[in-house]
C-alpha cells in the first residue's frame, strides 16, 4: 500500500499544514506522485509519466547504485565534518579532478542556496567590495542575500526592490536580448555592458565584488551565452577587484554532454574564480558544494572565523556524490546527454519548421528551451499557449514545464539516461498537440 | 576495510581540498571516526569513544529503525514537493501536534540555517518591518543575514561589524550576566533590557521585526533563560510589531526531557509566533523545518513570492523525521533524558562542592553545561583548564567540548539513548582529571 491518504485528503490537509508559498506543479490539477525509476514517474494510480523536468534526479530516479552506497554508509557512520573521514576528502578530490587546476579547494554545504551565499561572502571577503553584478532574470537562490540579487524574484516585489549594491546587467541572449543573432560581436557587446556598469558604480565610489552568473541561464529562459562572453567580463570584473562566480547548481554534472561543467563551454582559456554546484550533485539527497581557488580560501580563512555546516561533506553526503560521479561515468551518461540531446535539437528544429509557435531552439546536451512565439517577427511571448501546452502534454503523461520571464520557454531538463525514444515521444506529441491546437 | 587512506594522508587531502575555515575537533590531535553506533564512536584503529557531544545523532547514531525508512523511501521516491506526497503532509501533521495550536504551518528546508534566514524572511514580509533583536553571544547559522544576528560570530569581525538594524540585549544569563542568581526578578529585569531597546530604537525611527533567541544558548554557554523573560520579552516584542522567534535548532526534539520543545520551559502561557528546528531532526540527514502561524503564513504568500526549495521536504527527509519521532516516542527518549539528565546533574553537583574550578553546573534533560572558573568568587572563566581538561577526556575516550564566549563551560548534549552508566563514567572521569590537575 503505497498511499496513506486519498489525493484529495492529501491536497486538504497540505492547505492546512504547508506554507501557501510553496506551490505545486499544474496547480489546477496536481500531481500526486507516489514512485520512480530512471525517466519515470508513477502516480497514485500507477500511471506513468516520461519526466522530462526533474534535472535533481540526475543519473535517474531511485538509482540502486546510489541508494546502496548511501545505506552502507549510514550503517556505518553519518556524522559533521569535524571528524576526520575517507569519504569527505576522496570526494573532494574527485570533483577537484573534473575542474581546472586552479579550482582546488571545497566547501560542502547542503543546497544550491547555501553554496551560492557562501560564494558571496567568500568574494567579499576577498578584498572587502560589497557589490555584485548580477544578470537580467537571473535566480540563486532563496535565502536573503540571494533573493537581493535574482531579478527574477526581486522584481516581483514592486519598485525599489533592488539594493543598491546589486547592479543588473543585460542577459546575454541572443534572441530576445540587447544583441542578437544579426550581431557581429555579441559576446563583447553583452561584455562591453557589464565594463559600463563597473565604471558607472566605480564613479560613485562604490567596489565589485563579484560577477555572478550561471553558465547558462535555467529560469532566466534556457539562455546560451555566446562563447567568449564569460573571458571578457572575468577580466573587466577581476581588474576591478572583483571575482567571477559561475553558478553551476542547475547545468553541472555533465548535463551539456561535451563538458563536464557548463562553462567549459565558454572554452578552454576560462577558468571561474569560484563555482556553486548543487540540485543534480546528490541525485536528489540534500548537498552541495563550492569550490574555489588557493588563494580566495586562505583570504577566507584570513578571517579568523571558523565555517561550520553541521551536514556539509558528512560521510553520508560524500557517499553519495561519489555514487553519483561513479554512475555518470560507468554509464557513460554525458555521452548520452550529448547522443540524446543532439536528436532532440534536430527533432524539434523540424517542429520549428512545421509550427509558427515555435520561435527558437536552443540548447546544448540535454539542457534545451523551446521559445514559443506569437509572431515570428516581433518574438512576442506565447505565454498562455506555453501554459496550455504544459496542460496537454500533462494529460498525455508527459511532464515539461515553462519558465523563463514571460514563463513561454518549454524547458527540457530531464533525468541524463533520458532515450533516443524518450525524445522522440516528446517531440510527436509536442507535433500532435500543436497541430491539433 | 574501512580506511581508504592513512590518517595522515587523510589530513594532508583535508589541508589541500577543504577550505582552511573548516576546522576539525582536537586540532592538535584529530580524531579520525570510521564508525558509529549509539552513544559510541570508533576510530580507524577500532578505539570506542563515548559521545557526550553529538546531538545531531538524536536517537543514537546509525540507528537501523532511520536507516530502514531512509532506505525504503530512496527506493521509492525522492522529488522535491512541487509533487503531492503522503510524507510531507503526514510529518507536517505530526510535527504541528507537538506544538501549541497556533503553531500550525510548516516550510521545510535543509539546515538550521536556512530555517533561521527563512523566519527573518517571514518576520520582515509580515509588517515590513526591518530591525532584528538578539542576544548577546548568539549563534543562529553560517549565511549572511545570520551571521548578522550572531554576536558570537561578527564580534570576532572587529568594531563596526554590527549592522545597523541588529540591536543586542544582554543574554538572560543568571550566573554570568547582568543580573544574578541573587535579584529578585531576574526575568523582569532581562526583559526590561529588551523593553529598553525597542524604546530607543523606536526614537531612532526604526521598527522592530523580530526577537530571536534560542529557546536555552548553546554556543552561547549553556544558558537557560529564567522563567517568565520569553513571556515578557515577547509581549513588549508583539506590542512593537515584532514577532517572537524561537530557535529551536539545537535544544529542540525533547532534548530537555519533561517538554518536547525547550521554549515549553517557560510556561503553557507561552506560545512563540515562529520555531525553527534543525540539527536533530533528521538524526544527521539534512533537513529542518520552520514552523508559523497561519496568519504570517499568510502575510507571506499574500507578496505572491513563491517560496520554493529543492531538497525541503522531499519524501526521503520526511520519512527520515517520521522515523526520528516514532523512535523518541517507542524508546521514551524523553523519560531517558529526564532520568539521566537528572542524574548526571546530581553528580555533577558533586563535583562542584569537591573542585574548586567547577563555579557552576546547569542544565536541564540532557542539555547540561558546566561552568569552569579559577575563582569562584570572581568567577574567572578557566578557559585553559576547560580546553587541557576537553583534551584529557580525549585521551580516556570521552568527547566533550568547551563553549561559550570565553569557551570556558564543558558542553553536555549527548545522543538522547545516554545511559546512567555512561554519565557516571563521564563523571568519574572527570573527577580523576580534576583531582590529579
Amino acid at each position: 500500500m503505497e498511499e496513506r491518504y486519498s489525493k484529495a485528503e492529501t491536497l486538504a490537509l497540505r492547505r492546512k499544514h504547508i506554507g501557501p508559498s510553496c506551490k505545486v506543479f499544474f496547480a489546477k490539477d496536481p500531481l500526486k506522485i507516489v514512485r520512480a525509476q530512471g525517466q519515470y514517474m508513477f502516480d497514485e494510480k500507477g500511471e506513468k509519466y516520461l519526466d522530462c523536468i526533474n534535472n535533481v534526479a540526475h543519473v535517474g530516479h531511485s538509482h540502486p547504485y546510489v541508494i546502496k552506497a548511501a545505506t552502507k554508509q549510514m550503517e556505518l557512520l553519518n556524522t559533521n565534518s569535524r571528524f576526520l573521514h575517507d569519504n569527505l576528502v576522496q570526494y573532494a578530490q574527485r570533483l577537484t579532478a573534473t575542474l581546472p587546476e586552479k579550482l582546488s579547494v571545497c566547501y560542502f554545504v547542503n543546497s544550491g542556496s547555501e553554496a551560492n551565499d557562501l560564494a558571496l561572502r567568500l568574494a567579499r571577503q576577498y578584498r572587502g567590495y560589497q557589490d555584485v553584478i548580477t544578470l537580467e532574470n537571473a535566480y540563486h537562490g532563496h535565502v536573503t542575500s540571494l533573493i537581493d540579487i535574482s531579478p527574477y524574484k526581486f522584481n516581483q516585489l514592486g519598485k525599489d526592490c533592488k539594493k543598491e549594491y546589486v547592479h543588473v546587467a543585460p542577459s546575454p541572449d541572443i534572441y530576445r536580448g540587447k544583441y542578437r543573432e544579426d550581431h557581429p560581436d555579441p559576446a563583447s557587446a553583452y561584455a562591453e555592458e557589464v565594463k559600463k556598469i563597473i565604471e558607472e558604480t566605480q564613479k560613485n565610489g562604490r567596489k565589485i565584488a563579484a560577477f555572478i552568473a550561471e553558465s547558462m541561464q535555467s529560469c532566466g529562459g534556457q539562455v546560451i551565452p555566446p562563447v567568449g562572453y564569460f573571458q571578457k567580463v572575468a577580466e573587466y570584473v577581476r581588474a576591478a577587484g572583483g571575482v567571477f562566480i559561475a553558478d553551476e547548481v542547475q547545468v553541472g554534472f555533465g548535463r551539456v554532454g561535451k563538458h563536464f561543467w557548463a562553462f567549459q563551454l565558454q572554452g578552454e582559456d576560462f577558468v571561474p574564480d569560484i563555482v556553486t554546484m548543487g540540485k543534480p550533485i546528490g541525485n536528489g539527497h540534500p548537498m552541495s558544494c563550492v569550490v574555489t581557488t588557493r588563494e580566495i580560501a586562505e583570504s577566507f580563512g584570513a578571517s579568523g572565523l571558523e565555517y561550520f555546516n553541521t551536514f556539509g561533506g558528512n560521510p553520508v553526503s560524500c557517499a553519495i556524490g561519489l555514487a553519483v560521479l561513479d554512475v555518470i561515468e560507468k554509464e557513460d551518461l554525458q555521452g548520452n546527454a550529448t547522443r540524446v540531446g543532439n536528436y532532440l535539437l534536430e527533432l524539434l528544429a523540424e517542429q520549428k519548421k512545421k509550427h509558427p509557435l515555435v520561435g527558437d531552439i536552443r540548447g546544448v546536451g540535454l539542457f534545451v528551451g523551446v521559445d514559443l512565439v506569437k509572431d515570428q517577427q516581433k518574438r512576442t511571448p506565447a505565454t498562455a499557449e506555453a501554459l496550455h501546452l504544459i496542460y496537454k502534454l500533462k494529460e498525455r503523461q508527459i511532464l515539461l514545464s515553462a519558465d523563463g520571464p514571460y514563463r513561454n520557454i518549454l524547458k527540457f531538463k530531464p533525468p541524463m539516461c533520458f532515450t533516443m525514444e524518450d525524445a522522440k515521444h516528446a517531440v510527436e506529441t509536442i507535433d500532435v498537440l500543436l497541430t491539433d491546437s
